[in-house]
């Protein structure tokens, strides 16, 4: 791998669309970042002619054969054990080796986190990976982590989060020292857990890596308070989902209104401008997938039910991630956040009157 | 009090727009529930004016005297000791001690729990209260709890949690056997936490007292697959908030799309009737405050920002618990509980199957 080359793994198999949605997002990503080049891991049979009907794609891609595929319905240690000739295990194997730089999968989330933890190991520092995902906001996008990759979350690994978090909005909202905020209940006295007071200490520190904004609530979220928003992975799942059905809510209250009466359709017609520039603000594809972030390695998530220009937007988050050197950024900041948790045992005086009882 | 009078006590210096949101609103319920009277707790100098304006109100209201009040920002802990004298916890008393059946206060949500509490103790059978509302789903509205009286909950708490919730659901919807789901994260693997998979287990088993679904999860909650939506007092919270601030983003989303162009703004014009309506079905009034379940009494939280018709939804959440006699039913649903969890001390055997690792 040469210096601006950039080589992707891709799963091929991968996905409620594969293989048709990775070969066309991988021509489109092909002509977006001019430069990167694909190993594209599958069934030759149904890949191979995919790829000659892409012009110039077949100069940029090259096959490899994988027999297996792991399944939607696969648990993850399945997936791990018995699914080493699978397209995503193969993968994940070529970035872990070093034959790429990062890997994109559409495929069975839980597996690919398994497999990937497994062969790229954990990141100098980091104790646990986590699932960060971009939301849509009054004031753009913020980062949300973790998703659900870690349901029990101890307060170091909340400020590892922290730290993941912040790197990752840097590096791929291109913002100096993002505001990072941990996912919090609003009142006092009804005080957050534990683990979020100590997190809030040692990242409140001098010395912290992060430029750290204090507690957020859920409403903070979409109000976009905070650039990176950090919270155990079963709160940051709820929050998440909650979220994306509020959404979808409101996209059909929206449309069960305009199919109401005649003006009302009329008035539709008249504002389609309007919508589309409504459908696009809030694209899911724009908020394709999620990144394992912690790993040693990039390893890149698409939504599963993701189409082709979706999948060419996970490709661009993985060149992002490779090009601007998020992992050296990260080994960075574990180790700033390591000096400030070692001279701080304890959570710090202003901490405690912060969020003990009153 | 005779059977089908119904006595309210009122908080009458609670909330942004106190008092006049108050008289104003127990006006309008007082003309939607005929027979119901008011014992109205506050300063009579400000409060007698805005009664004598209504015409009718004063012959079903008495002005009770509080030379007190508590303040939004007063910490529970202080109002329960220091506002002995304020109208919060006159109204409270009054309800506690029988003077009244029910009591409605858009003041202080944490002092209203802890001073009721501590005036009317906890029901019978009931370890813990819980804050419940309702949400707006495609299918209808949905109740969730505990929405931030507990932040740490263990198995017992949220079999009980879901007990007052199928009650609270069946007074206020009218529903038979409501649909009762332990919010959760999806993925099997990556496993919810051990006291929800004991609380499941206890509500899954023969005798339960309530319907149960099972595990939902975030995006479950627009969807309206259950009626009552079970949560520890930490994650329902953040997902109250997440989804809250999610309808305030998309109803912003919207706003700014029909601003875009001159078209989108005439269409806008020809949908108005479609706007009146999405603003209904989504009208926060209808969604306003909470009911404090669990208290061997009736506690009800209005939204401290609203106005007279929320105020007096509030009233008529409150006359609903009473006549169709929340409290009782409340009694033997949980004294079934207690005889599953009697029987059950460990978690049936389908019950690890589900939740335990593969």
């Amino acid at each position: 791998m040469s210096a601006g080359k950039i080589v992707l793994a891709l799963d091929g198999m991968g996905g409620d669309h594969a293989p048709a949605v990775v070969v066309n997002g991988a021509d489109i990503a092909r002509e977006r970042y001019p430069g990167t080049s694909f190993l594209l891991f599958g069934d030759p049979a149904r890949l191979k002619p995919l790829v000659d009907k892409r012009k110039g794609l077949s100069k940029a891609l090259e096959i490899v054969a994988a027999e297996d595929a792991v399944l939607a319905e696969d648990k993850p240690s399945f997936a791990l054990r018995r699914r080493r000739k699978s397209s995503m295990w193969l993968a994940v194997e070529a970035a872990a080796q070093g034959r790429a730089d990062t890997v994109v999968s559409a495929g069975n989330t839980g597996a690919l986190l398994a497999i990937s933890m497994f062969a790229m190991r954990m990141l100098e520092g980091a104790d646990r990976p986590a699932l960060a995902s971009f939301l849509p906001t009054s004031r753009g996008e913020t980062v949300m982590l973790d998703l659900g990759a870690n349901l029990e979350c101890d307060a170091g690994n909340l400020a590892e989060f922290a730290v993941m978090g912040s790197v990752f909005a840097q590096v791929l909202l291109g913002l100096d020292r993002p505001k990072v905020g941990l996912l919090n209940v609003g009142s006092e006295e009804l005080k957050g857990h534990e683990e979020l007071r100590q997190a809030a200490g040692w990242l409140r520190r001098e010395g912290s890596p992060v430029d750290f904004h204090g507690f957020v609530e859920g409403n903070d979220i979409g109000a976009g308070v905070v650039d990176v928003v950090v919270a155990d992975g079963f709160t940051g799942n709820v929050a998440l989902k909650a979220i994306e059905g509020t959404a979808k809510l409101y996209t059909q209250f929206v449309r069960d209104a305009f199919r109401t009466s005649t003006f009302a359709k009329i008035g539709y017609l008249f504002a389609s401008g309007a919508w589309a520039k409504l459908r696009k603000r809030v694209d899911p594809r724009r908020y394709n997938g999620g990144v394992f972030l912690g790993l040693d390695g990039v390893c890149v998530k698409s939504h599963g039910g993701t189409d082709t220009l979706g999948f060419a937007y996970a490709i661009g988050v993985a060149v992002d991630l490779v090009r601007y050197e998020y992992k050296n950024k990260l080994v960075e900041g574990l180790a700033k956040l390591r000096q400030v948790t070692a001279t701080a045992e304890a959570p710090p005086a202003a901490l405690q009157a912060t969020g003990g009882a009153e």
